[in-house]
């Protein structure tokens, strides 16, 4: 299936998919995507499956490996790249990457489950026509406004989440924290803690989340 | 605070804390555990917000490094001491790696947030004296035996998740399912799968893990 070295499958308008190619462009590792239709099921095809069992977006290929899930996909990009492109992405030692982890573990754990739900009902819910749940939606964003009070506080005292550089741990936050602020009303949540807002300046501001909103909003070629 | 050369903040009964001691013993690393009481709130103490700013188990100290968020700790401890212990946990070539990753996410991602609500719904809400939600099991039930089936045809494929060896990808899964087989009555998800079930066989029976269910009935002395 891949002429190019590196392959992403799945469209850049998943959240997921969206943290691959941020990386990747982060990086410099030219890509091949194969942006393939979701509400056509194409994710949920035998030959599919065999590469994430899953049957979700993305799924990745560098010459002999497949891979799912983003941030491990991003990992392994940032190991297998790391004398390329950004070279601190993912620290230049065993300590700086270990801290770097803990937030990107932090962003799947404890940012990511509330950020989605609001996704889910205030972005999606309406446009699918599917009723909202008010109590979900004050539940979660009650917990996404403490993982912010955390991050607001380690963001006064470093310039990024990990440091002083900008890494994976803040590349992470990029495709929810895009969404929930060009599709829904709840962007208080991060432009009233100075902090953070200074902070989603800066990284919604890198050359690769800029090419990757461009792709959001024209597929392109397949040869990216 | 520390005299071991490592310590963990925590109490052996949290999933997450327990996920860190069972690393750390397949890989042979003296440690010192603090195993401070939660019900007191010892984990909101300023001091501790230091280390761990989201004021959860477990937190980790290493000479100079302090961490948070168990799967990041799990893959620190086995990069620094890679030779010793178990030293394929996290592979053993960066491709091994890749694949072991993938699927320390998959636990985190897709396997935890439902086996974490069946837990609190059917195990502490009792216990609690908290209403249980017949929706959110009903619901969070089905979303579990969906990732168990492609467990069970993945491990009929190979021995353990990440190929013919145990390593972190299944460690990972050891605490929440020993929460669940022990504490609940929905033990035939696991046990009605039967790859799943000869898994769950060889992976409980680790040295490492009996020796973390013993840590859990008796509190040890503070050296382990
Ligand atoms: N934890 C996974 C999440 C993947 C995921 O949820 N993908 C969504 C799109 S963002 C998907 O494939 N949804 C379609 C489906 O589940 O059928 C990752 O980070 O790769
Ligand atoms: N994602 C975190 C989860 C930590 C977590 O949820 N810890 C629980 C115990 S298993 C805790 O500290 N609960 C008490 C609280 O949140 O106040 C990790 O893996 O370290």
């Amino acid at each position: 299936m891949a002429a190019a070295p590196v392959t992403v499958y799945g469209p850049p308008l998943s959240a997921a998919v969206s943290r691959v190619l941020a990386c990747l462009l982060e990086k410099d590792v030219p890509f091949q995507l194969v942006p393939f239709n979701i509400i056509k099921g194409e994710h949920k095809k035998p030959d599919y499956l065999k590469i994430q069992p899953f049957g979700q977006v993305p799924a990745f290929q560098d010459e002999s490996i497949t891979l799912f899930e983003s941030r491990a996909i991003a990992r392994y990009v940032c190991d297998k790249y790391a004398n390329q492109g950004t070279k601190g992405l993912f620290g230049t030692n065993p300590l700086e990457k270990a801290s770097i982890d803990q937030w990107v573990e932090a962003e799947g754990q404890s940012f990511n489950p509330p950020i989605s739900v609001l996704l889910f009902q205030l972005a999606f819910a309406p446009r699918m026509k599917i009723k909202q749940d008010e109590n979900l939606i004050q539940e979660n964003e009650t917990k996404l406004a403490k993982v912010l009070d955390v991050y607001d506080k380690t963001l006064g005292e470093s310039k990024y989440l990990a440091g002083d550089d900008f890494t994976l741990a803040d590349l992470s936050h990029l495709p929810s924290t895009h969404y929930l602020l060009n599709s829904t009303d709840r962007g208080e949540l991060f432009m009233s803690r100075k902090n953070v807002e200074r902070w989603w300046g800066e990284i919604s501001g890198r050359e690769s989340w800029k090419k990757v909103v461009e792709m959001q909003k024209s597929p392109p070629p397949r040869r990216a």
